[in-house]
């Protein structure tokens, strides 16, 4: 558990709050409810645990802020005047009711996108979907925490910079790859993450020869091999927000084919980050970075969308897909990773982190582009 | 990630969701859905990854059982004939929307518990919940899952076996305290946990001093002193099974007052499990503990419930609090953990595992239940 943003000022809080109150006005929403997850801990510095006895910010348009919170739980809360006031429940008592019971029957709800569903189910047992309109938090939220503020940049360059220094070890042969398993290699790469300041490792993807193909493949048992593409893809949280690389080594000199691929691909991202910019829709990053890789002839092997929204959370909005033409503003920060995946033979992806600014994508990432040949 | 259960025999999986659907009968459930948590694991052997794009199984009462998934992550399912098939989506579908496809709408969906609360929000956009009544999974789930078969006992067994050696290694002061932070000798529980066969640490909470009092404090910077009270409750998953467990070590002698209601807690920790035999109510296992507690004087300091279901979750159905007049049944798994907290002063808890059986509660920790003095 890490009380993430838990070391800002109170005033910070307090602006927040207040700024998600002018987006629930405009959402029309009456009231916001938050509990798992890091809208929560964005809002009040606190994190609810993910447990069974529900924590719960109840944020009407107007009046006070309550956090309602286990009793056993109340010790871990750093009271924050002017942001919440905190309300124990006792183990006996019904959360679900206490919230109800804050607030008159509201018209429209807006609920965290990772709170549990079984609270949402008794809420609906007070509140009916007939009379009362549920929405994603997102629907508040976004507006906010889409747009990262100088801090909150900072501390996205923190993180990428400690998963480069990993990255940068992977493709300096400092990592050793053949004989090892994937999940052997992932074990360290976790480990290097750590070390270089993470508090979380969030995945460490280790897929190599034809498990590269499965995008989300899991670090198994294969032993690596001369001849191999080993494609690692990992990131962790560090200070609350989060990094995610994703670079591509080859054990040997590739076959011309799987070589030709990487160029297609390396000039698909460089097309996907360039796309990146204030004003363009966030369609066009998935666009541009397609575009290249299905005139290069692959275009049946990109089978996922180009990038998702980074922040608090590893995947969280803006996503990078056809079909999203909301507007990239300045702060928006996401992930350019197009692949190329033949089934049961090879597969690779690159990813960088990049923020949109008022002069053009921000590299969060560094780590060198080229498919690194290595023993 | 860990695919829980994924070892076993495929008629586990076939015979579990015949069993489910029975219970959906006499629920009056006639569709269930299960996404990220343990229920779609102990169904069907896969684990969803707790991650934005939805999967989710869809039991009927009657007809095809559906595993709708993102066509990325559908190369990680292992088909089983006979307990579902695969419907992998792509990534400018909307899954929700398919789901609600593929039933006619329902009187009565159960919806898994840990689900996130953005896709039955969407999901009452197809079915508001004036047509369509709304439940927790555990209406459906709970009679499965509740009673551990043999081989569930086995794996519960197994990993308080695992937790009992940690436990054992801290009472035989062979993990140093004295001059260490909390955290540190947090992350060395958490690193023997691993060492010991676990394959995920869940929590490993050392509290110690006046931070004994905060029943979830958070380890943390407190260097332990001598004149301390040590409690450290931990616990992790191994083979898809949870350990939990708590002991206090005292560093010197203690105050004969902490002494005596040491002695007070672990007759009331003793009275709990006795208490826990097959045909009591739930919560005669916590006034059994409480009883004790309260006759000793302690009553005002013991500020929780005194157990919770444990299994392929760390805190799971049935519940040992007050209100809980579930019965106790042969297979019923639980943790019994009175605890004593002064604010200010000290804090102690002692907790073991039982599982009920028809010869009487089974003890899965076999650790000494002494407030074992060092140093």
């Amino acid at each position: 558990m890490i009380d993430m943003g838990s070391d800002l000022d109170t005033s910070v809080y307090r602006d927040r709050i207040v700024r998600a109150r002018a987006s629930m006005e405009r959402a029309g929403v009456d009231v916001l409810l938050l509990s798992v997850g890091s809208d929560l801990p964005y809002l009040s510095g606190y994190e609810a645990m993910p447990l069974e006895r529900l924590t719960m910010l109840v944020v009407p348009r107007d009046g006070e802020v309550t956090l309602v919170i286990p009793k056993l739980e109340a010790p871990r809360v750093t009271v924050r005047a002017g942001v919440f006031e905190v309300l124990p429940w006792n183990e006996t008592d019904d959360p679900v009711a206490i919230v109800a019971s804050l607030v008159a029957r509201p018209r429209a709800v807006a609920v965290g996108d990772t709170m549990w569903a079984r609270f949402l189910v008794e809420l609906l047992g007070h509140w009916p979907s007939g009379g009362t309109r549920y929405l994603r938090g997102t629907a508040v939220m976004n507006e906010l925490r889409m747009r990262k503020d100088a801090s909150e940049v900072a501390a996205l360059q923190a993180a990428g910079a400690a998963a480069d220094r990993v990255a940068t070890k992977l493709q300096q042969g400092d990592i050793a790859l053949v004989g090892r398993t994937e999940a052997a290699v992932s074990g360290e790469i976790s480990a290097r993450l750590l070390a270089e300041g993470h508090d979380v490792v969030n995945f460490a993807i280790v897929a190599t020869g034809e498990n590269a193909a499965s995008p989300h493949h899991h670090a198994g048992e294969r032993v690596i091999a001369r001849g191999d593409m080993v494609l690692c893809d990992f990131g962790g949280t560090m200070n609350g927000y989060c990094s995610d690389i994703t670079r591509c080594v080859s054990i040997g000199e590739p076959p011309a084919e799987v070589a030709h691929a990487y160029a297609v691909l390396r000039a698909a991202q460089a097309a996907g980050v360039e796309a990146g910019v204030v004003g363009a829709d966030c369609q066009d990053v998935d666009r541009a970075a397609r575009r290249v890789i299905t005139d290069g002839g692959y275009g049946e092997f990109f089978i996922h969308r180009t990038g998702h929204g980074i922040g608090m959370e590893a995947h969280e909005d803006p996503y990078m897909v056809e079909g999203n033409n909301s507007p990239i503003e300045v702060g928006h920060a996401f992930s350019v990773e197009p692949g190329i995946y033949v089934p049961g033979s090879w597969g690779m992806r690159l990813e960088d982190i990049v923020v949109a600014t008022a002069d053009g994508p921000l590299a969060i990432n560094q780590v060198d582009h080229d498919l690194v040949v290595l023993g």
